[in-house]
């Protein structure tokens, strides 16, 4: 009898169409980019803000994952970027399927970037290859410094990771060690750019908009 | 051809292996709850309160589960109650085949109650069914109160919702609608027992811990 290792069967056919999204990414000359973290990090409040700020200089749309609601949608449209949101109906993840129904329902020739808000989730998500760019773990000081230990396989493969909610470590409400945080990170992902934010606030999204322009125009002139 | 569903196939191996920790369960007239979160809800710190303020009244014991590291079932031990770590290596949520090995490493004559902590996941442990009595869910006030709304399958499931961290909201630094919260989740799931709590100062376990004490003599005087 001949066996098939299902899991490989299905990750097989997801990346076969994450090549197809990354195909079509690059005909439109889009740089994408995949945010993934743990249910309530700030993800949406991030992608506001950022759109906010990188207003008339990077053109933005995103693709909103949520098990249920288009909440998020609902907020990002009220910058007057264009979303997507994608219902899993109980799924945990994105697939590369999904994120390529959506991807055709955004105007892609009037953008520069696309962000995936994947579902909050830091596990699953990040062993899906949705034909991204690169992947943007986000961590909020609330969950706590254990987290890149105890979490690794993202934080292994993100390109950067975001400390969001900084806002909150004066008041003493939390224990968030950043060195702590930075350390565990970096030494299973020596390359990975960190940036301490507060969506709320807005501090430190000045480095992280900064870096993100960059990296637009690199991987544009890299031709991906 | 004959098509299998390859989800169901893999459920039902679990389901079988979850009916036979229920056994070993009821045999040794023991409680167990599946704790249930997003990573850093603050799932560890509430065993560790639970268990003491329970000392001399209610036997605990827990099973921990993580994708990498020891640090919980440490903080566990530090208590005194016997913790049974479980790295899943990857996998995004506990097995009852996993939670079969660690019962049988767990003094169970020595207990009246084992927690299960789950891989810190509010998607896929719900799913998943691990022989136990109930399913509670933790929601820290810093991941927001649209939770319910947006991941409806842990909150329709759930017997007790502990809302952690409230601590943190006349801080300021977070917003937090509790009404919306229990409202959004008593209308998934109307028998849902809800706790504010801080496991940091205290505050509420009082009477999460008398709820706690009654299910385990309910649960027992009906034999499961």
């Amino acid at each position: 009898m001949q066996r098939l290792d299902i899991g490989r069967v299905i990750l097989s056919e997801n990346d076969r169409c994450a090549l197809e999204n990354g195909d079509l990414l690059a005909e439109k000359r889009l740089v994408c980019f995949n945010l993934i973290s743990s249910p309530g990090s700030g993800k949406t409040s991030l992608l506001v803000r950022t759109i906010q700020a990188l207003a008339g200089q990077v053109r933005i749309g995103v693709i909103e994952g949520d098990i249920q609601t288009d909440l998020d949608a609902q907020r990002i449209r009220a910058t007057g970027a264009p979303a997507i949101q994608i219902n899993t109906q109980g799924a945990c993840h994105l697939s590369a399927t999904q994120v390529n129904g959506a991807l055709r329902q955004l105007p892609l020739d009037q953008l520069d970037l696309v962000f995936i808000e994947n579902v909050g989730n830091l596990v699953c998500p990040g062993a899906f290859e949705l034909g991204e760019n690169g992947k943007i773990v986000v961590l909020s000081v609330a969950e706590g410094d254990d987290k890149p230990a105890k979490y690794p396989g993202i934080f292994a493969k993100a390109r950067a990771m975001l400390v969001n909610k900084i806002d909150m470590l004066p008041t003493g409400a939390v224990d968030f060690d950043m060195d702590k945080a930075q350390h565990d990170a970096r030494r299973l992902n020596s390359q990975l750019a960190v940036f301490p934010i507060s969506a709320r606030t807005g501090e430190g999204l000045d480095l992280w908009c900064r870096w993100l322009k960059d990296q637009v125009t690199q991987i544009r002139a890299a031709g991906r």
